[in-house]
């Protein structure tokens, strides 16, 4: 088997069946997402489920995932700024992250939009964290340790943080959100566990 | 251009743009459509659109259409029965056209379990109307007049009424169809608009 092929070590679901099965796979398992949200057995307010389905749905789609992969292909090959490669990020990545830790907020019954605003912005800078620490790792690793293909975004002629700012602007640029996302949840409390994820985000080698 | 690539006469988009293009399109669409959903803007009650969502995410996903398109995929070449054929187009036109239908009902703050049974019931067979009449006239028509390429099915090697059925019988199963549809609306005031769909499905050519 080809490792290009391989995600933490196993078969990706397009190789060990096909394509067109992977991608309706994928199309199940969003609509069960939403089919969840919208469940009489999710045991939160009406207000919070409708809420984290509109949070959802905007970061899956055009503003979201679905655009975010689309600029990516639109790009591939090209020569572009670190801004256009951030927002990408923004988009096909960090959205999502941004909507699972928003998310637990939008559950509580209370909304205090500045609290939101200051949340959202540092799970934003968490998602460009992991794709910093991703195109890192994509080079400074090997495809033993990652469980999947490394140097794959040099390989597909891709822009990256390494290929546009260089491996060790990428580190210093990971350090400075590292310490910003710390600092800014220094005044919650309960915040461990996300902290934890955190550390895991930064200090992961695969 | 092959005809292939063509729905109502004009090229699709994955002909048009590319096939990467062509799903994360559908992807953004299918995200919008819960994302309007679940929109404040949207004036009817939080008990209302919850059920529609669970009913629309229920019809997209595995037990609808992407579990019927996963069923069409591996039926393709196989011999199977009507009972199977029909499994696959419930699954993966009909449950959307059953959605359409009933959110009218659901949007509506008054829930009667039999009443959303039977109008159910009903959509369920005007789905299975729909696909009669598509293999119908897959074989009777032509590509000018469809807007899509006739006898494709047939190219395909698929399973369609008309392959099971024949031709004649197809005709008589989609009479009855139709004929119990009518019937079962007739106790509704209001259902014009309903009717006038109904008729447009039962009498095309394309």
């Amino acid at each position: 088997m080809d490792n290009d092929d391989l995600r933490r070590g196993k078969p990706t679901c397009h190789k060990k069946y096909n394509e067109a099965i992977a991608i309706l796979a994928g199309d199940a398992l969003q609509s069960l997402a939403f089919e969840t949200l919208s469940s009489t057995d999710l045991n939160i307010t009406q207000t919070a489920k409708l809420k984290i389905i509109n949070q959802l749905a905007k970061s899956s789609g055009l503003s979201g995932m679905a655009g975010g992969q689309a600029l990516d292909l639109i790009n591939t090959g090209l020569a572009i700024t670190q801004q256009q490669l951030q927002q990408m990020h923004i988009m096909k990545t960090g959205a999502l992250i941004n909507t699972s830790i928003i998310s637990g907020y939008l559950a509580n019954n209370s909304f205090d939009i500045t609290l939101y605003q200051k949340l959202s912005d540092t799970a934003t800078k968490l998602g460009l964290l992991f794709q910093v620490i991703d195109d890192i790792i994509d080079i400074t690793s090997n495809t033993q340790i990652l469980g999947k293909t490394a140097h794959k975004d040099l390989d597909n002629n891709k822009a990256t943080y390494v290929t546009i700012l260089g491996i060790e602007k990428s580190n210093q640029y990971a350090n400075m959100l590292y310490s910003e996302i710390k600092n800014s949840l220094t005044k919650y409390t309960n915040a461990d566990f996300l902290l934890y994820l955190i550390d895991l985000i930064y200090f992961r080698n695969k």
